[in-house]
């Protein structure tokens, strides 16, 4: 009898197990895909702000205009490294957790099958039991219950030995899958964590290099009327760029795709009117991956 | 007359000046606002990512369950580098530009006063053409009107002179304030971006430590049903904190302030129900200052 509570204590053990992977997994699961959500409306968010600084840049004199805009450019390539880590959320985070329902559910029937096996021969040993209280003298009922007891324990042993690998396994696999995926969300922050302090170094040498005295000596001659000089000075811009909208130009192959981007979420902004709408939110997946 | 229509040029110049900027301004403030509501919302997700890794880990043997707690740790780390941002943006760049509001709201009035000016002595203008042709010989209403003309005018030189002080003073403070409080904006997600970093660094090393050999060995211990094995190996964790859950133990000043921050917030949750109340959303901003 020791055996079977043994085997019952081992069972709650490996059921432990599962519950809590499932339960556990789950919540990971709806968290980090809320994280990612919020982390692609935060996307939406600045995206916006780019588009403003972007025509309040053509409010403006030459140097403001093009500290604005390169600014707005730079805050531009932040959103695109946050949507390549909405992407590989998804991917490498979200995805991999989503999977393991199916692998736990089958767990789960391995378990089931266990206890039925279990369960038998709880009854044989019952019916042994029984029997021996019963009719003590019927030697042939008792030597027969007790083949029936033999072979439920043989089964429940084997197919103990069975389940035993299969939560193994699937304990390894739980614990190296977790590890993973916690591995790639690190990653996944640090690379665009990493990246953001790159550009906003750039984009702070923009905003600190700005001329406020040769602006305002533009705003002046505007001001008093003489027209025509403030937009006769050469465009100060590092970059070869027309003097037409940022969003309309395409520089060099990567503000090709980020342009195309942003023009497509322009296109789809009239739809967005639903923010808060989580299925939207994400919709940002499909789009071209960036760098 | 030449000299009437040039100050009514100038006049649209300083209007425009000043609808843009308070146009731009309240813009910039409202997407900043909501950019920094997102903010908090993704830090209250990683939160509860934290609560949840830390539940989960004391479901797990001590390998896994010193990795989990101390990713956790840092996770948690990480928000209250955020939860610094979310408040740091408030005070440094939101608020700023709301004191704007303000700030045109007073440049209005001055331009309002310098149309009236302007319009009289249109009205001048006019009296005088009219006398002109209605009573070309009367030369002493004719001289009288001339008279008004030169006070009309005089009073709208001197008055256009004081606005453009105004409005030179306006767009330079305006100009200057805009490059502060985007470097302010630049320097606050910077200092985040690089904190992030070195923090996910040090998860990255946590995570890619974690024993999984020594964690399966205690698993497969646990499951054949050697009780007491694997509670008595020593709990292996870097810090020196009892094996009760972390958010009760307080084992630097830092970690201190950190874990009020998250009882408090959990006291508060709640009250979060209504999770997208963009008022709800920013209440971080009246705690403890973090580093």
């Amino acid at each position: 009898m020791s055996i079977v509570l043994s085997r019952d204590s081992q069972v709650r053990v490996m059921e432990d197990t599962v519950t809590d992977a499932e339960k556990y997994f789950g919540q990971f699961c709806s968290l980090l895909a809320a994280y990612t959500r919020k982390t692609a409306r935060l996307r939406d968010k600045a995206d916006q702000l780019v588009r403003q600084l972007t025509d309040f840049a053509n409010t403006e004199n030459p140097e403001m205009r093009a500290t604005m805009r390169n600014f707005a450019e730079d805050l531009a390539k932040v959103q695109d490294y946050r949507q390549a880590e909405v992407e590989r959320l998804e991917t490498k985070v979200i995805w991999p957790l989503k999977l393991y329902g199916a692998h736990i559910k089958q767990t789960r029937a391995e378990i089931k099958k266990f206890k039925q096996v279990q369960k038998n021969e709880m009854k044989q040993l019952e019916k042994l039991e029984k029997l021996r209280q019963k009719s003590p003298s019927d030697r042939q009922m008792i030597s027969q219950a007790e083949t029936g007891v033999q072979r439920a324990s043989v089964d429940a042993s084997r197919i103990t030995h069975q389940l035993e690998e299969v939560i193994d396994t699937f304990q390894k696999q739980k614990l190296k899958d977790l590890q993973k995926i916690f591995l790639d969300f690190v990653t996944i922050e640090m690379v665009f964590h990493a990246k953001a302090v790159e550009v906003y170094s750039s984009a702070f040498q923009i905003l600190e290099s700005y001329d406020l005295d040769r602006d305002l000596e533009d705003f002046r001659t505007k001001m008093h009327g003489v027209y025509g000089h403030y937009d006769a000075r050469p465009f100060k811009d590092t970059t070869s760029s027309p003097a037409v909208p940022w969003a309309l130009t395409g520089q060099s192959a990567q503000t090709t795709i980020r342009s195309q981007r942003r023009d497509k979420e322009e296109e789809e902004s009239t739809e967005h009117s639903a923010e808060e709408d989580p299925v939207e939110d994400l919709r940002g997946q499909g789009r071209a991956p960036q760098q």
